[in-house]
């Protein structure tokens, strides 16, 4: 992107300039020359390209024929936070969603990823997902991860060009540096719809968010989750009920009540039980904590290989947490025992409106509706 | 209300005109002249005051301590609508919180109340729940009520005076003209919670909606639900998750954590499954709709005992009820058997966001969130 066009951008309010130790560079507010909001202006004009909406399909029988006319393959989707991953000077950085530096992600790619790959390519846009128990920013884990975090690659773009690597080039390079990625389940037609019913519930008895459907010789691509999934992101949000927008709830119910249909599993007593139960967890665990302690939150912890990275994620969530995010004032701390060598920071975000609703409810406050 | 009042408010756009049979008044949409929104002035400026809204408490121990210091009465809550019945010349009309005439209320409440009361109290006005499974409004029944609808009144006014009867005028005068009236479980005070839990778990557990707590000396009120009324809710309007606000579900959601954690009901597996089941049969009975349909919609149905009502309720619903509510052409027809010398008369409300979503997801399109 030429300096014009991004001053003019900056002006205009649809990019914004970031610095991260050391490293100056721009993220796009909103779209800017052909390059979607999220995409990141690096030293030299040179773009990392924002990752685009996987569309959803709601309904695999009507979906597939609709969506796709050629093959495609089959992902598991992992249930974590999108990273884009480069080298620019001498250093690898993880980018979010968003277009900001993570610092998190940009510490702990080292550990899941030989970067010697970038010398190979040096033009190389990983794509990735990292997931786990303890990240700063998920509630829940992942099925396919149990403990600290873990990385899967599940696309790769280059430089200044737009669309993905072609799906037997990311297969060559994931396997020549021996990359973790999601787990693929073949290939498969738009009349596949039976062998994929199959495969989607067995990724939902093990509790697979669900699948990221990739036209083989294209750029096409969807997402189906598992009625579990629905299930899951219910509990794990439950004791925010009131903080998150509310079609966070009502959009999983429809979904879960689709898939439930779709795979003739309605009025099954289970998966009620669990749906129920998920809600009233979530929620019941928000009532105890503001009984017992006055307010509503979640626990983060997350490590960090190097101190000085830890110390830029404190920084950069006192910067743009808000009031809401605490983080522990012993952190970073070194861990001791099967972490030892890593510093771990312990954060909590508070869930304002719950606490406020659930402390006028106990204390007897009336309320007009 | 004088005159110049009255013009001053509909000029200003806080009072509107209306015409019912040939009864001509004006209802309140904002306060006016110390009279609240939903009052209704009628010929001669006498005014038929709005019904205040009660205030919910959340926490029977809390709430009872913090909104009342004197004695109270506890009445069973109807699940059903509110009408406020009064005299005018020589008829009996039934108006909606709104402040419209109800032509459905007005035309029945000769079935329950004998009317000759407004002959010895020409200033009386009553306020009454209707309920029951047949009515053009709600989609549930109460548990007070198996068939067609019945009125309970709840609280008794007099024209241009604010304020409710005492408590032992509107029980003299229920005793004496026999009228209908929600069931009443005494005198308490805010000392007396473990008495009102232990009545409030048996309305629960027959699925009342819960009690309307009046001071017995004072204006003062306050409502308390039990938790089944809050799944009662869910599972019948599952089938609106999206036309709803979203805090409809939400909302009873935190209630229903409260009503456990206070009861100590909390981790019942069969509470558990029948909060999932309200929420699966509502939005599967939606989608099933979807499918076989193509639209999401709710069916109702009521009964009249003059034809002449029937066709001014057909009448009313055409004019305020929008594209989405559909009478039956064949509307209204004779009744037979046990309803026999009745009007009946079929409608449907459709549901527009439920409809165009599942139609959406149903037929494969995809989508982006």
């Amino acid at each position: 992107m030429d300096q014009n066009t991004l001053n003019n951008a900056v002006e205009a309010g649809r990019a914004s300039a970031q610095e991260y130790a050391g490293l100056h560079y721009h993220r796009l507010l909103e779209a800017v020359d052909g390059h979607p909001r999220g995409s990141v202006v690096l030293p030299g004009g040179r773009v990392l390209p924002g990752y685009p909406s996987i569309a959803r399909i709601q309904s695999l029988e009507a979906g597939l024929h609709r969506q796709f006319v050629a093959p495609f393959r089959a992902e598991e989707k992992i249930d974590g936070f999108n990273v884009r991953i480069l080298r620019e000077g001498d250093a690898v950085y993880a980018f979010s969603r968003g277009g900001f530096v993570c610092p998190f992600a940009t510490d702990r790619v080292p550990d899941f990823v030989d970067t010697t790959i970038f010398e190979a390519e040096p033009d190389l846009i990983l794509c990735a997902e990292i997931a786990g128990p303890d990240t700063p920013y998920l509630e829940g884990s992942s099925a396919q991860v149990e403990r600290d975090v873990e990385l899967f690659v599940f696309d790769m773009m280059r430089r200044d060009r737009p669309g993905f690597l072609p799906h037997a080039e990311r297969e060559a390079l994931e396997r020549a540096h021996r990359l973790p990625h999601a787990q693929r389940h073949g290939r498969f037609s738009p009349q596949d719809v039976d062998a994929l019913r199959e495969l989607v519930l067995k990724l939902d008895a093990r509790s697979v968010e669900g699948l990221v459907l990739k036209e083989e010789d294209g750029d096409r691509r969807a997402k189906y989750v598992t009625g579990r999934s629905c299930i899951n992101d219910i509990r794990v949000c439950g004791n925010q009920l009131l903080d998150l927008p509310p079609e966070y709830f009502t959009h999983r119910l429809m979904r879960l009540a689709i898939f439930l249909t779709e795979h003739a599993r309605t009025g099954d007593p289970e998966i009620e039980r669990e749906l129920g139960r998920a809600f009233l967890e979530g929620v019941g665990d928000a009532v105890q904590s503001g009984r017992e302690t006055g307010h509503v939150g979640h626990p983060y912890r997350c490590r960090f290989r190097a101190r000085a990275n830890a110390e830029r994620f404190i920084q950069h969530m006192r910067a743009t947490g808000g009031r809401h995010v605490r983080i522990d004032p012993a952190s970073p701390q070194p861990e001791t025992g099967e972490h030892a060598g890593y510093w771990r920071v312990d954060l909590e975000r508070r869930f304002d409106r719950m606490t406020g609703t659930l402390a006028s409810a106990l204390r007897g406050d009336s309320q007009f509706d």
